[in-house]
Order: structure tokens, then sequence, then C-alpha cells
């Protein structure tokens, strides 16, 4: 750093930027870093499995987070850990900081509280905020549903689908699968299925509360598909014995899933199963979803990350699965991997994710009008992509 | 990244360190990046002299501040801009986010509620925070005023000053000169002298309050120093040649001082002169004090940056000005740079600042009791900071 360049960043140099942002707001994604930024946020109320820590000790994974936004789609990243649990009072935190930042990544947030401050945010801020534990979940296991029916030649409008788990992660799932066209959903919480009858629902797990009172051992009858986002045990080999003979089992609890791979296969030889985990197969990881979600939405500018784009996301994570396994996956995966009961979703380090999933959500905020930037040559901008990381 | 990376920076790996600090919070300054990160925050009410320009535009000068301390002094620093005015509101958000850091540096907020800010953030938060507009200027001044006198045979005890500006920094300097002895300080607004007869003072300038009311040339008749922290021609030649022979004329107004360099000194030829311009001899420049007071601030973990740290920044700004001038200082300011008049403080890139100021900044902390280390070894931490830029 020279005299010269000291005067540029700091007096009086700096002061040019300041006038033309003052002038028009817009400049500030030209002339700062806010173009490129995005904020990981959390309160540290329900951190990975270890629950309400605080927000200081929620820092490790908020950091953590902001590398992969860089590693994954050289999206700049900053964590921000907010000592406050109190919704309205989170929310104007939040609201105060956002002109720092060009997009906020909402993270490890306990359920309700979650779905009113990522819905308020969303309403309020017009860069996009996303809540990443209920939508990347949704998301990445989306286009596994997806990958895995067509497969197993099921199809989503006929599939009965078990979520166990009500959370922030189990709600945005459901809502999802919904809108991939899903009718059967049933939901588990702590106290058993849900249903009309119960009088401790909030206004979410009422969305997906079933007409009348059943077992649990009822719910997974003829199931095609349970998503477990609970904890390891809350359903047992026996459970798994009731459902279809081909069935989706999502076992997310993480570190330890409810079932681990080898007691499903055990129980049905033929089931598609999916975990958190890298080593096993399947892995259903946010990290294939979120930084490119981000990237196509900050590209075009998007004023919010709505289901349009996420259904997008899903749809292209899920048709990756299905492209030629690159050399580099296969290097560090083994040489077998092809589209299969075993690879329904890609690898975190196949870089083909970055062009075709964050090109997918700029075209699909475009299409929905969420995109200020409206003009995407889209064919640069893949070619852009590829060359990004 | 291979996937190993990603298992530690990511799930599971990241559990353990939020495991540790949700045990111990101590432990966040040694598993995250917070001991040695400062937030530069402002809410863009008054910026650099372009008055309220609001957060969104404040982000270029807060992005160039966090450069400079990671280029000064090699700490991390991130910006934030805070869309909010209200005091309250403010000093919540800024309490709600400090988990994130281990410093906060506040920049360009308005006076008078600088100070009120400022002082309900360093009683309530337990990591040092320091509004630098206000005490940056008042470190530099201080050891410019020190050598000045030193110069000019002059005591600091019968000086007489007169402060033209009555914002943040004109207020700290003030008060620090009254910390090192200045007796004799006549403040000057927007209205004119301030004085006891007025009825429209708030609090912090009723501390530098005259008896009774005086015109501005009554101010200056022999006066010993003037600091300009307001506009350009607020003062003119003909008040300087007011003052005593061998005057101190501090002209801040940046980027135009108050009165040029040349000005003075055809009024005054044995005045020394400082100004905040890069162009001409003795810059006053706060990056000669902020990098260094936060270095040793949170190297020894102190709870707050108090005024016997920011005095001894002072005098250790001064003492390095007396210093033998360096090849590599010589190489950019010049071969004839010696002790004088037209240089009684040291240059931005004197690296010797890390070392002479971070250390007696560190030192000043424990010997005041807001450090929680205690035990530095002063000449082992010396040659760390010679090693550290």
């Amino acid at each position: 750093m020279t005299q010269k360049d000291l005067a540029l960043a700091y007096t009086p140099g700096v002061a040019n930027p300041c006038i033309e942002i003052e002038a028009n707001p817009e400049n500030a994604f030209r002339y700062t870093s806010k173009s490129n930024l995005v904020a990981v946020i959390s309160n540290g109320t329900a951190v990975l499995g270890l629950g309400d820590i605080g927000a200081l000790a929620s820092k490790p994974v908020m950091e953590g987070k902001s590398i992969l936004f860089k590693r994954f789609s050289a999206i700049d990243s900053f964590d921000i850990e907010v000592d406050e649990k109190d919704v309205d009072k989170f929310c104007a935190v939040v609201k105060a900081i956002a002109p720092t930042f060009g997009g906020i990544n909402l993270e490890d947030i306990s359920a309700p509280a979650c779905f009113e401050i990522e819905r308020r945010l969303v309403e309020e801020l017009d860069i996009p905020v996303m809540h990443d534990d209920q939508h990347g979940t949704a998301i990445i296991s989306s286009a596994g549903l997806i990958n895995a029916c067509d497969i197993m030649n099921k199809k989503l409008e006929e599939v009965k689908i078990v979520v166990v788990g009500a959370g922030a992660a189990a709600i945005s799932c459901s809502r999802m699968y919904k809108s991939l066209g899903v009718q059967n959903i049933i939901m588990i919480d702590s106290k058993g299925v849900i249903h009309d009858e119960r009088t401790d629902l909030n206004e979410y797990k009422k969305e997906f509360s079933a007409p009348k009172a059943m077992t649990m051992e009822e719910a997974f009858f003829d199931a095609d598909m349970v998503l477990g986002l609970s904890k390891p045990g809350t359903f047992t080999k026996e459970h798994i014995a009731l459902m279809k003979e081909e069935p989706i089992v999502f076992a997310l609890s993480n570190p330890t899933p409810e079932l681990f791979p080898e007691e499903i296969l055990e129980v049905k030889p033929k089931a598609v199963v999916g975990t958190g985990r890298s080593d096993f197969n399947n892995q259903i990881n946010n990290v294939l979803g979120f930084p490119f979600i981000f990237r196509g939405a900050l590209d075009v500018r998007a004023t919010s990350i709505n289901m349009e784009m996420k259904v997008a996301a899903a749809h292209a994570i899920a048709d990756l699965a299905k492209k030629e396994v690159t050399a580099e996956v296969k290097a560090i995966f083994g040489e077998n991997i092809e589209y299969g009961r075993d690879y329904i979703i890609p690898k975190p380090f196949d870089k083909r994710l970055m062009v075709d999933v964050s090109s997918a959500v700029a075209q699909a905020a475009i299409e929905s009008s969420v995109a200020k930037i409206t003009d995407l040559d889209i064919v640069a901008y893949k070619l852009q992509l590829s060359e990004m990381i």
C-alpha cells in the first residue's frame, strides 16, 4: 500500500463513491462489496443437533458456512451472531444491518420463530433472504425425491410420505414436496402423528395435520417415503418393514442418522437410502444448494428467493445427477458412480453445480419477476459461472 | 478443499468448537476469528465532511477503514452499516451483534448522539469499543501538540488553545488536552465562542464553556494554538495574526483545510502547521492510531480503551517522531525529514508504529487493570509485533 493507495482508500478519495451512492443507492452495488456479499446470520437457538447453545457458541458454524460460500460459489460472506431471541428485536437487528449486505442467509434459528423471522425479513428487505435450514434441506431432498421416483417409477402425485420431525426443515420440506405435486404427507412430532384432534399444534404444524388420529405404525404402513429430520432411534427397522417394497428412506438426523443405511437395507434391500453424512451414498447436503442459489439470486439482483427459484434449483440438481459423472468426481468418489439407487444426487465437488444450479435460479428469478437485472445473456452467464471457481 | 475439509468446516466437525465455546465462552477467542476481529460500524450520520448521507452511502468509508486495519496492524476487520439513528435502537443493534467481534470501532456517527452511544456500549460490552472520530483525532493531535510544545518550549499547563468546531472530535480533543494538563481551552461553534450566558448548549459543549461572552478575535488573541475541526474559512489570516509569534495551527477540515499552510506561514512564519492532508507536512492522520490501539487492546484482551491507553498511545506516537527516521520512510517522504517544525509526528508507513504504539497501549491496559491477559512478556510481544506486518 502506497501513500496514493491510502489517499484513495481513506481520505480524501473515498468520498467520491459515497457521494455517488447517496445520489443513487443502486451505485452501492457498483462501488462496494455489497453486490457479492452474503451474511450468514444466526442467534444460535438451533445449532446443528446441539440445540440452543447461544449466539457466541454458534460462531464456528457460521464461519464455516461463510467459507463454503466463498469456496463453492465465489461469494464473499461474513458471519454475524445475533444475541437476541425475541422475534421483533431479532428482525429489527437484521433489518438495521442489511444495508451492509447483498443477501442474507439465516442459519440455525429454532422453529417456530424462524418462520415468522424469515417471512418478515423477506417481506421487508429488498435483498434475497433465505433460512437455509428450512429451504436448503427442502431443495436437496426434493432433488433426491425427484430422482428416486424416476428410478423407482413412482409418481410424485401418488407417493405417500411420512415426515418424522416437525421443525423448520420438516415444515419447509413438506411445503416444497406439495409444490412438486405430492398430495399425501403425514407428519410426526415428538408426541406422535399430527392430527386435527390434537390441541397442541402451532399454525405451521396444522398445515400438515391429518384429518384423524393414527398410530405411527399406521402412518408408516404402505408408505413410499420416510423423511427423518428428528433424532437417532425415532423410527426403527420395524417401521421400515411396514413400508412399500421399494421405499425411499432419507434418515437425515446428523451426525447419527435415525437408522443406519445397513439397517434399512437389511429390511428393504431395494430401498433408496439417503443420509446427511458424507461417508454414505446419497448425502443430502445443503452445500449442493445454498452457494449456487445465492449466486444466481445475486447475479440478477433478485429481491427475494421464491418458490419458483427453489424448484428450479431442485430440478437442476436432480438433472445433474443424470449427466455423465466427471472424471474429477470419479477420482474422489470412485469409478463406479452412475445414476441409480446409490447415486440420486450429485456430489458436492461437482463443478457443474455452479453452472447448472446458479443459471437455473437466475432464470427462474427473471421469469417470476423478482429480478432487477432482466437482460441476462444465459449462454454468456453460464460461461462466466464456469470460469468463476 | 477436500471432502475431509468439508467434513471439518461443515458437518460434523464444526460441532466440536461449538460445544467447547458453550462450555466456556472464553474458548470463542481460541476457536473463532473473534480474537483478531474488529467491526467498523457506522450509521452514516456524519461521514467525512459530507454529513448525514445515510448508512448505505457510508459503506465505502467503512470498507476502506477495514482495509487499513488489516494493512497496518494485521487485524481482521469487517464493516457494518447500521440503518438506525435512534440512540437506544442503535445501541441495541450493536450490542446484539457484538458476540461476532473482538472489538468495535465506531465511525462517522454525529454528535451529540455519538457520546451517549459510545458511553453506553463501552459500559455494557466487555470488548474494546472506540469511536475513532472522537479519540483518533484526539490522540494524534495530542501527539502533535506534545511535540510542538517541545520544539517551541511551550508548557502544556500554560498554553491557550482555541478549538474551532464543537462536534465529536472537538469535544474529545479538548478532553484529552485537559488530561495532558492543558488548562486554557476556548471552544467556538457555528454561533461563536461557547460561554456560560448562552442557552443553546448541550451538556458536552457546556464542559468547555467560557465564563463570559467574548468575540472570536478575543479568543484568538495571544493564543498558542488553534485546532480547526470545522470548515474552510471559519478562521482567517486575520485571526492567525492575533496569535502568539510561534503558534501551533492544526487546520484539520478535510479535504480542504480551514486555511492552507502557505496562508498561515505568510502571517506567522514560525508556526507549526498541521492539516488532515497527506500532501502537506504534519498530517494529523488517524491511521497512526486506531490500527495499533486496537492491536494492543486485542492482544491483552482489554475490556475497554480507557484514557490511560489513549494517553500512552499519544506519547508513543510523539516519542517515535523523535527517533531517527528510517530509510524506508525517507525513501517515500524525502531524505531531509528530521524532528522539527515540519515533522512533529511520524509518517503512516513507519513500521515502528506497530511496535511502539501497540505495546504502549497493551502495557497501559495492564497497568490500568482493564486487561484480561496480564502476564505479557513485553520484549517477546514487541518482537512478535515487528514480525506481524
